[in-house]
């Protein structure tokens, strides 16, 4: 007995900053810029003074499932700024989870409330899961390591205000904990996608990870080169140059010494990030600390130093005098940003509102498997939400089929090189390693992915082609 | 000295489900209709898509004392919904109450902030207390195991839009822990009052309890069936019919197998509760779990499955997009429901507003029995809000003195049945187990009740008529 | 590269009651009564019950970093009640500062969502800091054991609503914990300013510390007598009569018995405070008690009741009903009181709006000592906000160099009176104790502080004059 729902109009969510396009990301910043325009304050060009009455009778949920004071606050403010109302769970310890209710069940109800929400969850993927569930928009308010969307949005608007000439070969140094922050994850990809050059300095033992390497190389038309800086304090310097219409000429090579391009020598933007006492026991005095003496190389006289805050030590409080620190207005932005994203998404903005899809999101270019949970494979990264026990009934093993080949959980983007893909016609599973993208695409629809091969020979598979 | 108050206006709370006449009831469900008919979503006319301003001006105060985002969120929306603001304690932790304050104290602190104020409160009865001290209304967001009368409308509403031929020989099934869920109990009394059946499928040793039975039998005029269930998993079915205008015929008979009626066999409502984990340690595969082999049965053919939310298992996922399954629609039914109490309880809704009374309660058909803390007898159940160290010497020992004759506590409505009463003016005791309802209820003014002989003689009484 | 900020606009911050003027707070009195007179309850003539729209699109932020629903809740009633929108962290535990955040860095981002903020911190002095920092007006809601200016604004205008005749010679006697609230230092420099009597009941080792007595009798010109009260069930009584144009004739002698003067027999109002469990663990039944025996004695036939509440036993709910009782109306008018201040900080009020300044605060009679954190001295004060290791780069060695000559922190206004002042020109240090006010005045800006002889020894300095 089929459910006839009521056909719910197509919608549009925003989980990761990929799910903007780059003319979105731009009518975003025009939006952001028209906010400014007229609502600034006459002190403080980078700050909201002024409500205005675009968003009346629309209510924002915040659902935080972890603490964030700061990304709370200011989309709450966003909301209230746009002469909307708000709703908010703050604290996980109150929250319905805390009686043992799926996110799934917490976001379909909340649906009847808000008119939009803002989830922040500790577990990877969980605004993807959210937004499954949801029936109306849902922005990614920060989930786990994975992404952190209008931060993102921010940096970059932040860096369109101080740069205006544009993000093309803009030369952009990112510094600190490069591993497992999620704001420079999608920041870098989103710096890629605008044509900046990449610098890294990262902490010792910190560097950007292989996979985040290999997708901005793979589908982001990176070229990497490595170095030590002239004058940084930092031990390994390495460049990623943009070349979206050529080939990939370098290999990648990370934290390995050849000379910088001259170009490099121009810093236009120091990104730094925090320094998270969790993950970082021992060596605090190896962290790199960004400070006077740090800018005193000739490269950064221009530069402009970004920083998502909080911070903890790793950014001088000398430079929060320095012309070139420009990370409270960066905090500032935070605001108009994401009051131009909620307008954008309402459909309330002086720019048309953001393209509305079924299911909420714009087709992917790549094909999706999708099976129900414990069919075969399942994701590798175990933090994300599809092995939250109280979720999994809610999710399914669901990936992009990615040119390589390999498979990208559709929830929190994690990618899987090795699996066995299985034939639910033939029996068979194929030759693993032999398997191209396009043959996997064109057989997807019958087959079940494994983790290995003893997995698909438990579950009844036969090899391929064997000795025929 | 006595206070010369300005004489408060007459007020209204609504503490438990029965402080609503039937006509006040209906009068709310067409406020809500209303609202809906002019504010519904259009993809899904069981939300409310648009904020009027009914309640402009006015603020909604919602004090939790036990965490519950679902509840607190609701009552938020509705307030916002209708153009009012809200402020909000949503943590226990961070109340006044962690720093020794009465909840008497806070009521009355708060009732000049608010206009209206929301209690959730983990002691039975505490709203009741809240009304007592607050200059505004009051309306209970759960109490305890006592009530949550605004869940209750909920439930009735969403089978009034799903049923809409009348209350009445509506045959309603209730599932799971009958025993200790507050929203069971004024759920089935609610019904009763409407004049639907009752069909009960406790979980194994979670049956509706005795006092609940004697009431529906006593006030409510229920008569009492037993029997197993045709088609159901759950092991014995009693059902409950409503009789109004018949003398009660069938004893109190319950888990017993009987044959069920014909008509018994239509379910036309499957209510679903939660499996309270921390009620239920071990046996959780014994509790009953719906699902669509349990609704193959033909007499679910035409059922709705209603739940509170949120479910942990008892439930199944499956369900969800099963056009029997509505409980999705009833959390969202939560936001009109209650917009159309808060409208008729500030009188700014297109219904008439609920009736006021001095103190905020109409009149008891039960006198009522009210003495100093300490005087005779105390509350037995040592969840009331009268046992609260802090509340104590904020309240008096007050109870209905209900035809049995028996005592029920004005706070948390339980039940006494054994007691001594005392008379003041003879200092001798009334013959326990001979007083009638009537007896008692001449004598009242000059009674003192005591739990037991002993303690009647210990404060000084002796038997009425030794050996006359 | 110093940093050309486009120049913030003058502002106005109320870290302390000392911050405004008698005439501001005359202004802001004025302001309450203008919104009593259109908005109040018609059957609570203390409570405002309509909301206006002076504060339409402005928004306050709560930042409180110790638990205080009251407080938050009345700022936020306020702000809604001017027609205004809020935004609230409430627990310390979701905040930023549990990501090891400082709160001066908080405050510049909170600058740039809030157009005004309210801060309640656990350490001393936080506001002061937190003033220092941000770009919009900030209102102390309470810093550790400083003060809690709006609470004494509420304590001051719950007098004058109850004795219209003024404030000059009213007697009012503080009663309880007088040693460590911080409610009633504020209260007891506001009462002297005004020119009321302060009678002295505290409880057993709870008197008024030293420090308060001092500053009352050299900087608010206080007359200090002592005497075993007539009526009273305390055991001491001391009295503090303001004598504004008159030499301090009288040594500051507390706790001995002399005769009370006759006028001290009216007692106009009781000032009771909370009996703070935490403080006072094992003599709770010395705290003394007010309850209607207490209130017999005739010099209190017209006297009022005013607590700060929450209560906890110090104040018998036998009084509840007692027109002397006045502390309900004293929690109402908190509501009105921060509605004014509001008004008038962000200049929407019927009166005019607070003198505003360069760097948000008047001009200080006493001229001020400023050195790098670490230079000299610091502040004696162990739970001053500039001890707090988060903080600690966000502050300086700041002290008012007040007549004594004794230093005054400039965060907590904690006094030090030993101190070793070193010339920077000389290399010599001031013989101690010889200094007066007037020399250290003069050579203040090449003067650098230290604790002891042997700390300005250590740091290079040598005695001024040795034999010469």
């Amino acid at each position: 007995m089929a459910k006839k729902r009521s056909s719910p109009a197509a919608l549009r969510h925003v989980t990761s900053i990929n799910d903007l396009s780059k003319d979105e990301v731009e009518r975003l910043f025009r939006e952001a810029d028209g906010i400014l325009e007229t609502s600034a304050d006459p002190h403080a060009p980078h700050r909201v003074a002024r409500t205005g009455d675009g968003a009346k009778g629309f209510i924002l949920g915040a659902l935080f499932y972890e603490p964030s004071t700061r990304t709370r606050l200011s989309f709450e403010t966003a909301m209230l700024r746009l002469g909307g109302a708000t709703i908010s769970s703050a604290d996980p310890a109150t929250s319905s989870a805390a009686k043992g209710e799926s996110l799934a069940d917490t976001v379909r109800v909340a649906s009847n409330y808000a008119d939009i929400l803002v989830l922040r969850h500790p577990r990877d993927g969980a605004a993807r899961l959210a937004a499954e569930y949801a029936s109306v928009p849902v922005i990614n308010g920060g989930d786990g390591a994975h992404e952190h969307p209008t931060q993102t949005l921010c940096d970059l608007y932040t860096l369109r205000r101080q740069q205006p000439r544009k993000f093309k070969d803009l030369n952009v140094a990112v510094s600190g904990d490069l591993k497992g922050s999620r704001t420079i994850h999608s920041f870098v990809y989103a710096l890629a996608r605008f044509g900046a050059n990449i610098v890294l300095m990262p902490a010792k033992g910190m560097g950007l990870p292989d996979h985040v390497f290999e997708r901005l190389r793979d589908e982001f038309n990176c070229e990497i080169a490595s170095g030590r800086a002239a004058g940084g304090n930092v031990s390994a310097v390495d460049a990623l140059y943009v070349t979206p219409n050529r080939p990939h000429q370098l290999s990648l090579i990370a934290n390995t010494e050849i000379e910088v391009r001259d170009e490099a020598d121009r810093i236009d933007v120091v990104y730094v990030t925090r320094f998270q006492k969790e993950r970082w026991k021992e060596a605090k005095q190896e962290y790199p600390k960004i400070d006077r003496a740090f800018l005193k190389d000739k490269r950064y006289a221009n530069t402009r130093i970004l920083h998502p805050l909080p911070r903890v030590g790793e950014l001088d409080t000398s430079l929060d005098e320095d012309e070139r620190a420009v990370y409270f207005e960066q905090a500032a932005y935070g605001v108009v940003v994401r009051m131009a994203l909620i307008s954008l998404m309402l459909g309330v903005g002086e720019q048309s509102e953001l393209a509305r899809h079924d299911g909420g999101f714009g087709a992917s270019k790549w094909p999706v498997y999708d099976r129900p949970p414990g069919t075969g494979l399942s994701c590798a990264n175990p933090n994300c939400i599809v092995h939250d026990e109280l979720e999994r009934k809610h999710c399914r093993d669901k990936f992009h089929l990615v040119e390589g080949p390999k498979l990208r959980c559709v929830y929190c983007e994690t990618d899987t090189h090795e699996f066995v893909a299985a034939d639910t016609r033939s029996h068979r599973f194929h030759s693993t390693g032999k398997d191209t993208w396009e043959s996997l695409t064109k057989a997807l629809p019958s087959l079940i992915f494994y983790p290995t091969l003893d997995a698909a020979a438990a579950a009844g598979y036969s090899p391929r082609r064997r000795a025929v």
